[in-house]
């Protein structure tokens, strides 16, 4: 594979597979929780954070073998969140991905436990985790829990929910949006170093480039949010602007915001070549800055 | 310490100091899940489950320092589900606690993200546990997940869930009340043993003394529904029968509960001698067996 697109199917067939596994369907009294979260497990998704998981592996000499199952928690913990963030009493989204959101399909109660089960089960998920060296799982564990909760992705949701009620300054523009997505993508690209057990610089690197990473999937998103399609991007563009949101756009405007995502698209390129360098992920960076969905 | 309450005064200032360190107040933009989930950790509780977590550890012959912060993560992954149980879409319950609950508090989505912070920061919490033997952290992550998750406590409320809308029978009901209740303090006596790396056969056995004691505390609470007193229970009593909903009760009589209660409390008594003893415990299966609240 010495191409982006073949990478990127690689990568969705070989988590798809895995969660076939991971999240069987089941047939006792809670079989309807089960049923839910394959509802939002399968329901598409570039699976981002997988490939990036993947790559990094490649990057730091680790057979995806060892990986797989830190590349499934991590989307598991991702559609988690889009699951409780699509509730009535957060986002109010009846669609993701062009299908009814998980509440709308399984009622708001099953939907909220689906999360929870979701998240529950990343951290089982986690600990199968091959690592090089055993005593580095504590370290993951620890890693994917800061992320993921109030100091990072859920901290990230937490200042968007305030945002929606006053005009973040770009202080807090920028906190919400270093961890409400970039955190995830800095965790995807950090804990294959750890379980290859990598030196601190490496790992630091990765950190680095996961954090641009997010950051430019953050700008192309509100981006999309002006320009976008409704077919392509299987939800409703212009929300944003509609709901008066405070976005990169509305702070910074378009051409400034255009400006930022190709700074960051380059910086992003000169980091990955600077440990050793990786096409597919250069290639990565390329499509998140272009994307129309 | 030779007195059960005296030991519970005990267990419940080692967690709640433990608490305050592990999940302090913060001043970033997230603040208010800081306070979403202080509030609920400390809005009282008898603190159940980390003080059978010490009470495991004494008979594995166990520091406390080893385990206390697998007491609080179980005690933090109690707290959330009591957070998403009262939920309006859930039970809708205005009061837990004598206090006003999460929702009623900080709205609904605070407290939705409240539990999800409290869910994934108690595995970064989980992963500080002091093992005897390194291997054994991935079987203790593993435990947690499947006693907490689709397999243990969400399975229950997703059992428990469907039961309101079609009569439940008993096989369903012990469904619901092994998972919903009891995979939790099953944990809270198997995870120091795992921890203590001690054989199979001991770690069966405090099983087996989780699983009965958790159906004890099951039965005794539906029996607490008939005739609690909403002063000491903190919420109002007679909520099953008027919802209708199907518990021992209901299903067995009021008799026939009585008496399933006692028996469970005289066989693990002798469970407990069997391991060894340990009179604190046999004193907290008599007054779990005896509470009014």
């Amino acid at each position: 594979m010495n191409d982006l697109f073949s990478y990127i199917e690689y990568a969705k067939k070989k988590v798809e597979d895995r969660f076939d596994i991971l999240i069987p369907e089941n047939d006792d009294y809670a079989s309807d929780v089960f049923k839910a979260m394959r509802y939002s497990l399968f329901a598409g998704g570039k699976r981002i954070r997988p490939l990036l998981a993947f790559l990094s592996a490649d990057i730091c000499d680790l057979d995806h073998y060892n990986i797989i199952d830190f590349a499934c928690c991590i989307e598991m913990i991702h559609t988690y969140s889009l699951i409780h963030d699509d509730l009535p009493a957060m986002d109010d989204d009846d669609l993701r991905r062009g299908k009814p959101t998980s509440h709308k399909k399984f009622g708001e109660a099953m939907a909220i436990l689906a999360g929870d089960a979701l998240l529950t089960e990343s951290f089982r998920v986690l600990s199968q985790v091959r690592c090089k060296n055993e005593a580095r799982l504590a370290e993951i564990i620890r890693e994917v829990s800061l992320c993921s909760g109030p100091y990072g992705m859920v901290a990230g949701q937490v200042a968007d929910l305030n945002a929606e009620t006053r005009r973040p300054d770009e202080k807090e523009l920028a906190f919400i949006h270093k961890n409400k997505t970039g955190r995830l993508i800095e965790c995807s690209l950090v804990i294959p170093a750890l379980a290859g057990d990598l030196e601190k610089d490496k790992i630091d690197n990765l950190r680095e480039i996961g954090r641009n990473t997010g950051l430019l999937f953050q700008i192309t998103d509100d981006l999309l949010d002006i320009d976008g399609d409704v077919k392509k991007l299987g939800k409703t563009p212009g929300k944003d602007a509609k709901s008066d949101k405070t976005t990169y756009i509305s702070l910074y405007g378009e051409k400034k915001s255009r400006e930022m995502a190709y700074d960051l698209k380059e910086k992003t390129k000169c980091l990955i070549k600077d440990i050793g360098g990786n096409l597919i992920l250069e290639q990565l960076i390329d499509f998140i800055y272009e994307r129309d969905h």
